[in-house]
């Protein structure tokens, strides 16, 4: 990873500092609070500008995230435009349209492969023999996919809940699972406890992070007709931050002319972040949480606080909704769209929906609904969802 | 759909007939036997070049299949240049270069979501109501949402065996399923004797090969680094025919020097194609098929003829390998390449590999492999045989 291109550094807004890619791995070495990237302006224009028709997916931005040609970025294949337009929901919302970001079409089906693509990456310049992490699943998967192409170990930390599909493919992709009996937290809390030896690649990355803006600058930036406003299903805020990243290197850049309005969606049965937005205030973890959608089911967000900011910077706003109206969303958006919406892209769905509701968003306002998992990871509650329906 | 364009018609080899594409819905009008695409090479060329590159997936080809830009084409998408290479599996087959087309990044898992994009659009040109087919469960997924989008209705006849992930998508996306119990004949038999109203989007359907060609667009002609040999997973024999059409028409073209040589794998446990081949006789339907494999536990293949054909005229051959084998094949390449190698994509990396060990893939060989579908559909039969490795 070479630190004089467009990788600034990693900033944390907590104590003002900019951090040097190499000193960092998790948070901020100084105060322990949680870091994003920062992008000199120029270099990354340049670097934008220079991408190579050949690579396909996140490879395209290979030099721009500090990977040099020869460098051991193992993508896959992740990120490139997954873009599907909807008019059926742009008519139900009364918006000018709908279009959705459809991630699950990533390699190991989810948008954590462009996370996990630059996270497995650095540790494997950085010669690690292993790669460790705490997952609801997807991660766990993904980390174990692009840990298996590179040559090192993987060990994620999963709670007993996760779907079979993502406990099945990590192992067979030979990663190694601890599986912790209870939810989430019950996975962190024994990940946090053992403390691991190896490269950390947890929802508190800026790695991730890193990967995650690449999003932002598949659907933003020369591309024609930016949506408006970006809805987005938030679990620990790695995917927002990481989004918002990107896009405010694009603004800075000129390029954007304005950040789209930003809006975090989470289940109302563990809604930390849509909670601490609405009182102005920081985040509280969340005491019984409980939704049926495991990979938002986050208690205690790693970023919560740069989700926060992103929402903020971008005049945005956060809504929690009930498990049934996601899952109901997303099973509607199935049939009408075509697109496998999966549950945690209902969640955003159904936050489209309250926010189009509630004004937020207009007959003028293009929305982007980012769906970042396959639905085949969720096919068990979405088709139970037809079952409440007498289907 | 237009007929003054690149495509030409359907070809009937049995009765040597070219039929305009209005007049056919499946199989040859006159004779019954299939039909396969046939292209104007100076029409397709130009049809080729003008292609947007604002169009994603096989959006591209639109006017090279008979679609103007304000036609009914619904692809969400499918389609892409979907190829990861594998540096690890070279290696072990002593061969020049191994490439994976991981096909299970399309829409709906599958790489019959290029067929289903164009059958159902032509079934939405042709003011259908319903598109109905027999299915091992991808293709009756991938109609439902296709069908959904196009606003038609969905009716798949699947065998009680089909996974439960492609039987609760196909619901999720409003698509009916008629579950028989048995296995694909017994499907396909209750498909034939119900004589279900509706347009035809089975297997023999000219419009899935159609959509298969654009896979040889995606992979050859412009591109380079085109693939020596392609080793392709043979259940009904509509991809192998329809790539091979694909392929013909770029060699007409003079966008490729020579046919690539093509190889169809089919499980041991049902293998009327490979056996066929070796007798250079016609197709006898399989008595006792037995593969865990279920998308390619085809007794009596729709347009076998057609892919017996593509064998011969590439100089290519046919191979069983044990389910096993595929199994084995499968996991070690999700372990060491990353990709999502699905068993029916393990059942062409198996037969590469004894393709290798009869000299019939030298050191001087690039192969592309293509796995058709998701590992997702398959993951329980994945991790069963870790499970008979004792993890």
């Amino acid at each position: 990873m070479h630190t004089d291109g467009a990788l600034a550094g990693f900033d944390c807004p907590t104590c003002g500092r900019t951090h040097a890619p190499d000193d960092v791995e998790t948070t901020c070495p100084d105060c322990g609070d949680p870091v994003t990237p920062a992008f000199d302006p120029g270099a990354l224009a340049k670097a934008l500008d220079a991408r190579t028709h050949d690579a396909t997916g996140i490879d395209r931005f290979a030099p721009a995230i500090g990977f040099d040609s020869d460098s051991r970025v193992v993508s896959l294949g992740a990120g490139g435009r997954t873009v599907v337009d909807a008019p059926s929901l742009a008519s139900e919302l009364g918006v000018e349209s709908v279009r959705i970001a459809d991630e699950g079409r990533n390699p190991t089906g989810s948008a954590v492969d462009r996370e996990l693509a630059v996270a497995v990456s650095v540790a494997a310049e950085r010669d690690a023999e292993r790669v460790v992490l705490p997952s609801t699943g997807n991660a766990a998967r993904s980390a174990a996919a692009y840990a298996g192409r590179a040559g090192l170990e993987s060990l994620a930390y999963v709670p007993s809940r996760t779907a079979f599909l993502e406990k099945a493919m990590t192992n067979v992709h030979g990663g190694d699972l601890s599986v912790v009996e209870g939810r989430y937290a019950d996975a962190a809390a024994a990940y946090d406890s053992a403390d691991t030896e190896g490269f950390q690649i947890g929802p508190d990355s800026p790695f991730r992070q890193l990967g995650a803006a690449t999003l932002a600058w598949d659907l933003f930036g020369k591309q024609p007709n930016s949506p408006d406003a970006v809805v987005v299903p938030v679990g620990h805020g790695t995917r927002l931050a990481g989004f918002f990243a990107g896009l405010s290197a694009l603004k800075e850049m000129e390029r954007l002319d304005s950040l789209p309005e930003l809006y975090a969606a989470q289940p109302k049965g563990c809604a930390p972040i849509v909670t601490a937005h609405e009182a102005e205030g920081e985040i509280e973890p969340w005491d019984t949480p409980d939704s049926v959608i495991g990979p938002l089911e986050i208690p205690d967000p790693a970023v919560g606080s740069l989700a926060l900011d992103a929402l903020a910077a971008s005049d945005g706003d956060a809504v929690a909704v009930p498990d049934d109206d996601a899952l109901a969303a997303a099973v509607d958006a199935n049939a009408t769209t075509g697109v496998e919406v999966s549950a945690t892209g209902g969640v955003a769905l159904a936050g489209a929906t309250t926010l189009a509701e509630q004004g937020a968003l207009g007959s003028d306002v293009s929305v982007l609904v980012v769906d970042p998992l396959a639905a085949a990871a969720e096919s068990d509650i979405l088709r139970s969802q037809l079952m409440s329906r007498g289907i």
